[in-house]
């Protein structure tokens, strides 16, 4: 068995202990003779896999009484569709468009009210982070929507927006877990589990009980209620069990690291290796501005398509997978999720210090 | 490590040797270098996994070309909602109620139309099929939804009503794949992926393509469009990798065994086992009509509340776990899915057998 470096930007490499872990696991969860996969999700076991994973994710983020953690299936586009439902009581929300899942985000809430664009970065091809100063906040909008950081574009806030009091939604997808975060400065966050968290399946929500309420369409889906999905603990139905087992997994695993401030400084340790090589390469180059840089997403450049192209296949070839840029956008992306380890930055840059070296005309 | 025979109804038991394979994939699948599970879903290797479990599905029920095969997050439950908003065109549907779901699906529907009660099973707790003979089918129906195997009673439907031509829609989640069946008699059939197929978090759409319109309410959350999911082969968002990649080894394992014919005799005879054991019993019975009884999940009872604990509590402690039949039933309920070995049942019935001769009083 060989592991390579697998750059995806989601789903998205794991950490090897909690892989091996399951694998171990598979057969028979800790004598129980049967796989996790295998249990009734109202099995005591369950109930404990579920709790365990909801109490060590509030530890490590620290989540007050006062918000509720849902474990959804549907992935964050479910979720770009249930914000509405659920919150848009004025039939208002506004948004920050910083790329393409803020876009859809916002071309779904169009359906369940009136969504307007307050900033955005699509003038220069989404490659900063718009003012956040003063933004024209609508004086009825339910809340605020923002993408904190862009999986495609590589970039990410670095501080929140002034809602003016309005409730902050943030689509924490590609950024959860990376970092410390105050919770109460957001109204509800949502994060799909498959970049920084397990399996593609689950999506995480962390949401203010007040903003639980019974005030919905009625034509709302059952599956997408808040309410419901709260009353019943996520078990409404049956919830993806499997992939909330890994999701409490690496909620141990980064508990085990020192949690999210011991996470974040290897994250900036990681990201800076990167950044600092692009910025005195030659050939290579960081595509967005410089204080929007994301820790989690690093995309580049080189000098023409042709040397991108000849590179991704190169570095594929030497164990590190995955390292193409999203198809409108062209040239690199290193996603460099929590489960990358320091090792696999380095084994990067030598790499394409190499490359730069046979390479550079 | 030691297995149990795991008779629950959902999450259940998998094939052995299915989660073997998964066990020993999990941190390098086929030389890649990384676990399914941290793959792009737009990867080569990832596209040929889904491309081969939907080939291998077609090949297993017999699936024609112009039925479309969808792999979808949200469970049975997203399917009560997204089934009346994509199919109501005439804001009409029948429903036959032989259960919980069957009742749940009907409710979910009235949000989207008028729902019909065309028959029920309700006059005696659900423990038979209703007459299928002449049902007052609605002129203008735009289907008629039944519930082909109900998991919580014990009951399954051995023929298919006459819909007088409307289209029929099935939710088949406990008995999917376990025995032929003609697709072209269907519009529509899901099932969730976790009592027969894979793990919980991916359901399985068949759906004829004429069903599959733009004619929906502007509403309809975007996951929750057949159009949407057709036209991007499942893979508008990340579906559910890991669950498809299991279902995908499931669909070989059952082709490897012969196709559904094979799996049906199989079934049949594990299901004569315990049924005719229950039938010469004078301890433990059936609690359902005889010609309505399920091949998937035996329920019955035994001559008090207090034995049923008893056997219960021992069962477990004796290797058969899973037996406590559904809170609202009481008595037992014995899961014997594709999964469940021949041996499972037959100890399970000498278990019983020596229970019986030790407490009959």
């Amino acid at each position: 068995m060989k592991r390579v470096y697998n750059f995806s930007a989601g789903p998205a490499i794991l950490p090897e202990a909690v892989l091996q872990e399951a694998a171990s696991e598979m057969l028979d969860y800790q004598g129980t003779g049967m796989s996790v996969m295998e249990m009734s999700h109202r099995s005591k076991v369950f109930i404990q896999i579920i709790e365990e994973a909801e109490k060590d994710l509030r530890k490590l983020i620290g989540i007050p009484d006062n918000y509720k953690v849902l474990f959804l299936q549907g992935g964050a586009t479910t979720q770009f569709s249930m914000v509405p439902m659920n919150l848009m009581k004025h039939k208002k929300a506004d948004f920050i468009i910083t790329g393409n899942w803020a876009q859809k985000a916002y071309e779904e809430a169009s359906k369940y009210g009136q969504a307007n664009v307050i900033a955005s970065s699509e003038d220069k091809m989404f490659s900063y982070i718009p003012n956040l100063k003063d933004l024209p906040i609508s004086e009825d909008a339910d809340y605020v929507h923002i993408v904190e950081n862009n999986t495609i574009y590589g970039t990410r806030f670095y501080e929140l927006p002034d809602t003016k009091g309005k409730t902050l939604v943030s689509d924490a997808s590609s950024c959860f877990l990376s970092e410390p975060i105050d919770i109460t400065k957001y109204g509800l966050i949502f994060a799909g589990a498959q970049k920084n968290v397990g399996p593609a399946g689950t999506v995480i929500v962390i949401i203010r009980e007040d903003l639980i309420t019974k005030d919905y369409p009625e034509y709302t889906p059952i599956m997408l209620r808040y309410d419901i999905q709260a009353e019943n603990k996520s078990m409404y139905n049956t919830p993806p069990t499997y992939g909330i087992y890994l999701c409490g997994k690496v909620f141990k695993w980064l508990l085990n690291l020192g949690g999210l401030e011991a996470i974040q400084k290897i994250n900036i340790e990681k990201a800076n290796i990167l950044y600092d090589y692009l910025d005195q390469s030659k050939m290579f180059f960081g595509t967005v501005e410089k204080k929007s840089r994301s820790l989690m997403n690093v995309t580049f450049k080189s000098t023409s398509p042709e040397l991108d192209d000849k590179f991704i296949k190169e570095a594929k070839a030497n164990g590190f997978d995955n390292l193409k840029g999203y198809r409108t956008v062209g040239g690199m992306r290193a996603s460099i999720y929590n489960a990358m380890p320091i090792e696999g930055i380095k084994a990067l840059v030598s790499f394409m210090d190499k490359f730069e070296k046979e390479n550079l005309g």
